[in-house]
């Protein structure tokens, strides 16, 4: 087994400010709890010895002892010889995440569901499948008829694009994995927003990259409705932008990543898109640097109601682009792919071989249909984010109306401000209330968005005030939230 | 860019004896073309300067810059500013390997052609779909019906298993990839046959595995058919099994291996099966050494006609197993699985998540539908490989006489003795003949195997036979094959 195992000092980061009020061996151990239930510590990690952590958290070795003893009371340690004590998910009576999650609402997963006639799809899918029966099936690169359809879907966004520059691969996950792999060596920096996409940076550490973060400065709407006139609005995303612009060249040029991974627009957490002038400057700064920039534009196309229409981030200069259906179809249709430049397309297959042997054909063809449709689909999913967002701002304002709830115009979440740094323990107590959601830290690498909550708004509306009802019910649990000084600069960024 | 570079040390091992008939640069062009074309130098791989390679090669400098001059002319070579000459597949004008390959005939993949009532069980999973689309469909795990029918299947071949030991991957390649990353650390020893699948080493490689060998040596059917008595056959036939069962146990206690990949029946590509007793002796010294036998049985249904009938490897002692619909359905099916105990189940989905999201749904209900009617499938495939297994009995024994084609009872492929160490120029011939197949060095490590050819005896008949019609073109084009002096060593192995 790879043995992985956390420091006393690298725990105490993740721990943050864990005290809560109340005992100390119980406020650490839900803490971890969360850590562990969150993935900021992977199953099977080994802890710190319970000396080492007491030591660094300046507590009695006994208060770690209990708090140890507590999560093996819970399932969440288990004891290795020779190991010590190692993270787990409680595993008896189920180890699936879905069956073991299934009484609770789950809005970790920022997802729509699935389309409508997603049935229809897969039985013209069926109807298509005895037309490509006719080779051995395993298909690294994807069909030609869907990568057909994808390079025309770019070409009618405004990115004329040859199938030859397309991959098709398993889900946009799949693709950030083999972009990463294909890019990176080991030790070589990647950049990363800060907020981001969990997964993507787990998979940029997983190709051996070291991680730089560069801070995101959302202004989609220009802080929560009727706030602010549509003047100071603008003036102020105009500068949030070019802030977080300059912010990205300047860690281009300092860092000198391989590979920078964005999010351009409706950015996963926080909403906001990049204007065309930072796209191009980054991208300038990029390609005099040799950072490969990896676009993830899953969402790109989930426009609620933004003033302008951007085409593909690679109009603007050189750039990789992520793609996929999950956001649009279903989560379970799992077709992602990558747009580059045909020696990088080359590249990928060589790197793709050792992990996998190709796409499923039934699912590539179910998506060749949907791609067709794909107009009718966004005008659907319109309606849904626009009436998600509605009852997110509104039902907020009346239960939770000291939260700050950012107006995105488009995207699946919103990144909400709590006005305290109370994200983790928020979300434990959310747990109690039958709501499994993500933490703000989840977001970050480094222990830091304690203040913010990722909530969905693309989720169903019953789905949507359930969670949002659970969340008020967590929050009064917290009682007296200590919410201290504000910290100016974190909620600047809210804004 | 990862830098990936060959040493003049290397090449010389993976060239073995490389002089043809023609020119040395061209014979030197030659065979460095098969490597690329092969896989066994992966593509954008940095090949060592010239005067480097001519030093070791004990040949002059001009003959290598005239082969690398050549190979440039074929675009098999590219230079790079800074990175000298980079292997390549030809480019200009298609980059996909289906394109490129389409008017070959593919014996490169030992792959059935689709199940002819494929398209019905794609309707059927389509008419399921509508019952899963409730939850988000992001499935790392696999859905219960099919891990039901997995389970089943297991206890139905004699292997009590619960669903919760089943996690379902894209495929098998996916299934081997995961279990590598998850019990492998970088720089762990990982034991393989010889010869073997060749993807399945790479994916070991990929998880940062140093390889260790021991050698298959074939027995069913115990040589050509008809050639010895059913007594002495036997007899070799244990003594073979004991034999390699002896070196897999003695590689397992003094390589102490953390993981060990094994094909115990049908073996891929001798064809080769090992008895129970032989599976519960390397069990037993596995276990003892704390290895975890990966025991790949994605091929272990497909029986023609073997004596004995098998349960699951880890009936006989504690192994993950691997399974796959890939050689029984379609490969263009992209499901496979792992079998395992819980806890490495729990730690393959921690593994899981930063390469990709779940397994596709519509996929699993297709699978899931399939596995009902295994026996079905697996009577059909009995059919078609006996008459392929017949075809190439013959065929080479008219066209081929000098070859040794061992009697396979199951599987997909034979493992031909050529009598010479020519399968790489017999291959590069038979590119000339329109037929891609694969030499016999690729399923080793070391350059091995030159002797050998894996012919696939799953494919369609006519396809099968326009083959080996290839292959004796190929064969007389050669001319005056260096026959030299039979290595009784390699000979042995066939028979």
């Amino acid at each position: 087994m790879v043995d992985r195992s956390l420091s006393a000092r690298s725990l105490e980061l993740l721990l943050g400010d864990w005290r809560g009020r109340g005992s100390a061996y119980e406020s650490l151990a839900d803490r971890i709890r969360l850590l562990v239930v969150d993935g900021r510590i992977p199953v099977e990690t080994r802890l710190p010895a319970e000396r080492d952590l007491a030591d660094r958290l300046g507590v009695s070795r006994t208060t770690v002892a209990a708090a140890y003893r507590r999560l093996r009371e819970l399932d969440h340690l288990h004891s290795v010889r020779g190991s010590g004590s190692v993270a787990r998910l409680p595993g008896a009576p189920a180890i699936l995440p879905a069956a073991f999650e299934s009484e609770y609402l789950d809005f970790s997963k920022a997802a729509p569901p699935a389309l409508p006639w997603l049935s229809d799809l897969a039985r013209e899918a069926a109807a298509d499948l005895p037309g490509h029966l006719g080779d051995s099936g395993y298909d690294p690169i994807g069909i030609l008829p869907l990568r057909q359809a994808i390079a025309d879907r770019y070409a009618q966004r405004g990115l004329p694009t040859s199938p030859d520059q397309i991959m098709v691969t398993i889900g946009a996950q799949h693709a950030i994995a083999l972009v990463s792999r294909a890019v990176l060596g080991r030790g070589d920096r990647a950049l990363i927003e800060m907020p981001t996409y969990p997964h993507a940076y787990e998979a940029l550490r997983g190709a051996g990259a070291r991680l730089v973060g560069s801070p995101v400065v959302p202004h989609a709407g220009a802080g929560p409705k009727g706030a602010t006139g549509a003047g100071a609005g603008a003036a102020a995303a105009l500068d949030a932008d070019r802030e977080e612009a300059a912010s990205l060249v300047q860690s281009i040029r300092h860092s000198n990543p391989a590979i920078a991974y964005l999010m351009p627009d409706f950015q996963n957490p926080t909403g906001r898109t990049m204007s065309r002038e930072s796209r191009a400057r980054v991208l300038d700064a990029a390609a005099r640097q040799g950072t490969v920039v990896m676009a993830d534009e899953t969402i790109a196309e989930l426009d609620i109601d933004r003033a302008e229409t951007f085409p593909p981030m690679a109009a603007d200069g050189p750039a990789v682009l992520i793609g996929s259906v999950g956001k649009t179809i279903w989560g379970g249709i799992r077709v992602g792919w990558i747009r580059a430049d045909r020696p990088l397309i080359r590249r990928l297959l060589a790197v793709r071989a050792p992990g996998d042997l190709g796409t499923p054909i039934l699912e590539q063809l179910l998506v060749a249909r949907a791609i067709e449709r794909m107009d009718d689909v966004l005008a659907l999913r319109r309606e849904q984010l626009l009436a998600g967002r509605e009852l997110v701002e509104r039902r907020v304002a009346e239960l939770l109306p000291e939260w700050q709830v950012p107006h995105v115009d488009g995207g699946i979440v919103t990144w909400i401000g709590l006005g305290a740094p109370v994200s983790s323990q928020l979300v434990l107590a959310a747990r109690q209330e039958g709501l499994i959601i993500t933490a703000g830290p989840r977001f970050g690498v480094d222990g830091a968005f304690e203040r913010f909550l990722r909530v969905p708004i693309c989720q169903s509306l019953e789905a949507t005030d359930a969670a949002l009802q659970a969340l008020a019910r967590a929050w009064r649990s917290l009682g007296g939230v200590p919410l201290g000084e504000p910290d100016p600069e974190l909620l600047a960024s809210v804004v």
